[in-house]
């Protein structure tokens, strides 16, 4: 459905509110607003049942179990007294209309999952903004701007809704195969989308009032200094390149080994060489190989070729910039040593996306009134919220992993931090309303 | 067909010598043969299209591709005069009769090929065994000893046929699932076997007077040396390990360097150690990293686990132990050292397959009458052979490899070095008779 649609179908469940003008915003600077934490604790828990498999939760974007968990989460939206619409590119997002002709306060998150990840990174925040808008609703609470509540189609393959929206689709291979096995565009359609009318729905800069999202830390940060909520400062920028070892395969056991152009070994020294050169410098850069597949593949036959992956990650774009280019230099010297080649392919490259001031002020100015402990904080994983910020300010509000683990179907977060963050979500919208 | 059978239908082939007797005998001792190498030659040009894909060929036994090798191996075998029979493992046999009640001379190879490799390694021993059986027919020659011309199932399996065929069958995985995604069970009864038979199929020690079996080098040994035909000393042991490395999956961009249990970078640091372990020693020993899988073997994931494959081999069994122990120790340091896990697994475990004297001199002798320079040499990779040697004197020709390229889709051995093997097997054969 088109966008204009849906704004005329989301007013339908705009609220009244009692209070109004100077006297409301007054009142919005000091009151502390309290959302029903229980309520996304129990829907988190009746969620971890879709896309479980015995390897974790499987809700890969596109898939069967994450349209099931998309249902799950548009029947939330109308218990909610929402009125969700689908947009292109298959983000899901309803209105509630504000006092004022405004731009947008847009909350939000996703519930696609990574392979064999977990229930939180994404649900928290997803179902935490629909609590926001039906405890603001519950409450009588009526915001001056439109409160647009969001669930990101595909952030784990690449933020791809978040793109679509902000209109950052140059990078996007819609006819390439996402990790679901469909394309992209097949997979958009699947979610009830259409590529082709993914050009018309690009928002300008300027068009919200910010963008707020929760999210589980995915590290141990809070966890270690005993804090209960992470202002996060912005999302590290990112560079992925592909990286391809050519040697030359032979028979292991006939082939001596002062004459071999062996690929695997090639590969192996320089993920150890990678991983020496990021530990080598201060700071909180991060470079990882996780993906490798090796050709032919097999036990007895050194290997002719390996493809690999690294991702490298800092809040400085100039430090990833730098990092980038010593690995190719690292490559090089490898395969002069090794008798292989290597060539680089950078698959994906974002920067760093900085938080806004005000955003953060506000952030902490709840967790305050909340009597919650904080601490600010970059962002290593990538988020939706990189995308909004090349259109609005942006603030992202984390909440404990326990172990630091996300990714993994042990990735948890305690009930009472979810709750935590839920009303610190929701009074963050309350005060960022008054700016 | 139960061997009974085979046994009365090869005896219908069976040719009548001019000669007989210590005349004959003698006369063996100074004649020199040749077998017609040109014939073999147009039949490998001729047996390259089957399997053949854009990665090589792709004849894995049990495949569609190996079934479609047999038919035309087996039409070879009746080109030449020959009666192939099926054992209850798949291997193809045709009995010469001899003149006298001995033991027979047994000689093959195999047809079946890794993925994505050539159509040398098994094929030109295999068509040349054929080949020797017609020429000396052709020729009228009648030995004293019965020839078995055999094509063995399943070599790079794990040289399946030539186990059952000598009754080490306890190593053998009936129910496990060969490259071809076939289980072994169903795939020999795909070749025409049947596993319920394979028992009683067993041969026991002393009851073959000798086994012979020419094969390409696939190394460049006789290549850098400019020699013809390598007489092989014996071939190498070897300890296959399967290795599984056990970290924490995490999140790539969250989590720091220092908080890591990496199971892709404990699995680089074991590849670069253990190639540093086998070169840091004088020797042939040869130690390979060649399957490697991660899990979820994703970009922005640190691994979580690992399995990965060392093949090691030496002609020296008490080396490889040593060696195949070094590894594990070296594991358990990395695994240390990362916070990683390290378990291993024996996958197989062959002892060195050494050479008869008796039939090396033979075959210095064929090549010296034939006048082709030859030296002594092992073999690094395995061979039916190896099995053989358990049950009577063996012995094997190398010809040489271009580039030492084999299990690639560039193996290549030049016409006039496959029929200068084939005249040195039929040699040998002839002389062999003699013993």
């Amino acid at each position: 459905m088109h966008r204009r649609d849906w704004l005329k179908s989301a007013a339908a469940i705009a609220v009244a509110s009692p209070l109004a003008g100077p006297a409301l915003r007054a009142a919005q600077g000091q009151r502390t607003l309290r959302a029903n934490g229980a309520r996304v604790n129990a829907q988190l828990a009746r969620f971890d049942a879709i896309g479980r498999t015995p390897g974790g939760i499987n809700r890969v974007a596109y898939s069967d179990a994450d349209l099931a968990g998309r249902a799950f989460t548009l029947a939330l939206f109308r218990e909610a007294g929402l009125t969700p619409q689908l947009d292109a590119a298959g983000n899901i997002i309803a209105r509630v209309e504000g006092r004022e002709a405004l731009p947008p306060i847009i909350i939000g998150s996703h519930v696609d999952s990574v392979t064999d990840g977990g229930n939180y990174d994404g649900p928290v925040g997803s179902f935490a903004a629909i609590e926001v808008a039906r405890s603001l609703r519950e409450q009588g609470i009526r915001l001056r701007h439109p409160l647009d509540v969001v669930v990101w189609a595909n952030e784990e393959g690449g933020t791809i809704g978040s793109k679509c929206y902000i209109g950052a689709t140059e990078s996007i291979a819609f006819d390439g195969t996402a990790r679901s096995g469909f394309t992209q565009r097949e997979g958009i359609a699947r979610l009830g989308g259409d590529v082709a009318r993914v050009p018309a729905m690009a928002k300008p800069k300027g068009s919200a009032h910010c963008y707020l999202e929760l999210h589980i830390e995915q590290s141990a940060s809070l966890e270690r200094t005993g804090r209960s909520i992470g202002t996060v400062q912005g999302i590290v920028g990112l560079t992925w390149l592909e990286v391809t070892i050519t040697g030359f395969a032979n028979h292991a056991g006939a082939t001596p080994m002062d004459q071999r152009q062996d690929a695997m070994l090639a590969a192996a020294r320089f993920t150890v060489a990678v991983n020496e050169a990021v530990r080598a410098e201060p700071g909180r850069q991060v470079a990882t190989v996780g993906r490798i597949n090796a050709t032919p593949n097999t036990t007895n036959v050194v290997a002719g070729s390996v493809v690999l992956t690294v991702d490298l990650r800092d809040l400085d774009d100039a430090k990833v910039a730098r990092f980038a280019a010593r690995f190719r230099e690292i490559g090089a010297e490898i395969g002069r040593s090794t008798s292989t080649t290597f060539a680089f392919r950078e698959l994906v490259t974002s920067k760093a996306a900085l938080a806004e001031s005000r955003i953060m002020d506000v952030i902490d100015a709840s967790a305050d009134a909340l009597g919650l402990t904080h601490q600010r904080m970059p962002s290593g994983a990538g988020h939706d919220a990189q995308e909004l910020a090349l259109i609005c300010p942006m603030g992202m509000i984390f909440v404990p992993s326990v172990g630091g683990i996300s990714h993994s179907p042990r990735e948890f977060t305690k009930p009472g931090d979810v709750a935590n963050g839920v009303n610190v979500l929701m009074n963050a919208v309350h005060r960022a309303d008054a700016l």
